[in-house]
């Protein structure tokens, strides 16, 4: 599995190796010439990204200066293709480049990231996005056969590489802080907690779960609230631990982890919950979300979706959807509504945790960073990369505002058994 | 005015007086006779509503039980006429009909009515209402001009009037009780505090408000809030008493009342605000309303509008578009969007308080009812009886959760300065 992942990496981070060797050796001059023609489109790429405060530096040793009156970080750019990838698809060509590391940053690389992210003209961002990266976002449908794929790509990857850098109970979603202080093994138990008390769960209630990871927020449901659980995912080693654990516990005979898709999903539940799958459905499939929510829920059934998204339609970065999450797009709200109208559901509540996410990253990263010796003795220097690009562009992207996270509480349209206030989730 | 209104009141309530007599004399046999075409007719309307649990009494003293195994109260139609638009169009009908005193409800009207909403089926309502009702809803676009007029029916009916049966402050907007048992005037300064926390208010901050009503809210976050205040209203008898209680309070100063179209809003502040107007505005609209606020808000601004809204996007209850609330159009949340999504704004955090609203109504009718000497006094009955429909329908329509009441806190993309929890939200 690591094997085929790393070699999968290898191929598609580097591209044509011929064209871009390290410079270790004394190149003939005019190779290493820069010409005036490139750093005319590379200050053409900066002012289409809203010139963000950077120092670049060319394989040449020359140094273009930031344009703003200070500079977060500086990139180093190694060789002649990585600046022509960059200029020809920046979004793309930077995550490609730095994968390869013939891009590098010096200083805070996160800090680098939310300053691109932020001096990015966010409406020509969505506009240009939506034309230029139609072809990788949205257009596959993700058929059940295309999930299974995209869902092994990311989750497949050996649990003992997620367990380097996530909590104890392997929470792969956004935590919850109530005190920014807090730790990451405390505040994901938070976040279950936080899920379990949005949902009302009471004791005996059956829940169906689609997409439930490693299973934590299945075996906290019913070990901490009496619930009985049917959770389903494709991911075939999320599976297989989610069920290790659930026997190792004795919640084996309350809680089902089921290999199948969603849509597949049936029954009738007192509650449905989703945390950190929404991202991987596709838009197109919401209606098929939707209708299984309404066939599975009973009339007086709870709903809540944690998803990331965004505050306008926008396609998923295009370096992210095509090496870390195949077929993922997170929704605005306008597009998260589609679960929810067309079936007559009522939205109760939505709350944007997006800085509980950017802490959750941290969190992350540092353990990742901590941890890298040991990613490195499993996985190729282009898996090392990639992965502390992917950790520290989402950080910087929920911290700068180009994602959000949104946890949708709903149930049905007329349904009076709601909480009063909100009072209810506030430790008072 | 009050002429004006009772006489377009009798008008629109009364339609064609001459087949419809009140039955206070004998009348030939064959024109009481009811057909048994007629009562086809009327056990297949009341079919395409879901058989709602009504016994119903025919104007020759006949009655047709339930089909339900339940009755929540007796509907006597007093004339053939009045079956005949019932039969037509029975959601506009019925309102008409009520109106004129040609159609009765025996038992509680507010429970009449809820049972009605529930019985409809849901999706139909949607789809027969969107082709049926394009006449009626978001057709006419709410110009300046015709939103002038809209608001001058409704809200420039006499302020006597509403002092019957609003708060003390004259709050026309759902309060906010964070314990049901609250009193209405409570309620009511408890949600003007809620609205002033979600925001964030600080003393010396400038607030922009759209649709002002009798002006509380900008007066209580001048006087509680120490906020500087711009408050835009176009009903001419709201702008009067508002500004005579800011001259009164001495916080003319702080608060200016503007009467004019929140289209024409200008300035820079820290905070905006609309509690009530966008049920007014009209789809179409939303993004002139967007427009406004990405004008007008700082960038470290905070905004929150209160609106009255659905499930999904559905046309107004035609009748009270008609006769109560022209121009009036209550957003579903994809709807809402609208005015976020274009510009880039980040939803925080969306509260339904649907329920809310069935309280205050509560209040509001009960008063109402408790004044209707008085209000008789001042109109005609058919002004009486419509306004009791509207005020029992309105509370129905949020038992039933024909209609939602949506809180949305909203802030520039990528902001950071919000808050951790929503725990500073509750008393703790």
């Amino acid at each position: 599995m690591h094997q085929e992942q790393t070699e999968a990496y290898a191929k598609a981070m580097n591209g044509d190796a011929e064209c871009a060797p390290r410079e270790t050796e004394p190149r003939p001059a005019l190779a290493n010439k820069v010409f005036s023609a490139e750093k005319l489109l590379l200050a053409r790429m900066m002012e289409s990204l809203g010139n963000p405060p950077l120092d670049l530096v060319l394989w040449d040793g020359q140094e273009i200066a930031s344009l703003a009156n200070h500079s977060t970080a500086r990139v180093l750019i190694r060789d002649r293709g990585a600046l022509l990838k960059l200029i020809a698809n920046p979004e793309l060509g930077f995550g490609e480049m730095y994968t390869a590391d013939r891009i590098e940053v010096q200083g805070n690389l996160v800090d680098c990231l939310e300053a691109i992210y932020r001096a990015m003209p966010r409406t020509d961002h969505g506009q240009i996005g939506k034309i230029l990266l139609a072809p990788f976002n949205g257009a596959l449908r993700n058929t059940q056969q295309r999930a299974r794929r995209n869902i092994h790509h990311h989750y497949d990857i050996g649990n003992e590489f997620y367990k380097l850098w996530l909590d104890r109970d392997m929470v792969y979603t956004c935590a919850y802080f109530p005190d920014p202080a807090m730790g990451l093994e405390e505040a994901q138990t938070a976040k279950l907690d936080y899920v379990c008390r949005k949902l009302r769960l009471a004791p005996g209630e059956t829940v169906l779960e689609t997409g439930c990871g490693w299973g934590a927020l299945a075996l906290h449901m019913a070990k901490h609230y009496g619930a009985t659980m049917k959770a389903y995912n494709i991911s075939k080693e999320q599976i297989a631990y989610a069920r290790e654990r659930a026997l190792a516990e004795g919640l084996d005979g309350r809680v089902q982890f089921i290999e199948d898709d969603y849509r597949n999903a049936g029954g009738q539940f007192d509650a449905f919950v989703s945390v950190g799958m929404l991202e991987h459905v596709g838009i197109d499939q919401y209606h098929a979300l939707g209708k299984v929510i309404d066939r599975c829920l009973k009339d007086t059934g709870r709903g809540l979706i944690h998803s990331i998204g965004r505050d306008r339609p926008s396609p998923m970065t295009p370096w992210i959807e095509r090496n870390i999450f195949p077929g993922a797009c997170p929704p605005s709200l306008s597009q998260m509504t589609q679960i929810f109208e067309p079936f007559g559901f009522s939205v109760l509540d939505v709350e944007n945790l997006r800085l509980h996410y950017a802490k959750t990253l941290e969190h992350w990263l540092e353990r990742y960073e901590a941890n890298i010796e040991r990613v490195a003795q499993m996985f190729d220097p282009a898996f090392v990369r990639a992965w502390r690009l992917y950790l520290a562009g989402s950080l910087a992207a929920f911290r700068s505002g180009d994602m959000q996270l949104f946890q949708v509480s709903f149930n049905r349209s007329g349904q009076n058994r709601i909480p009063w206030t909100r009072q209810y989730l506030y430790s008072c």
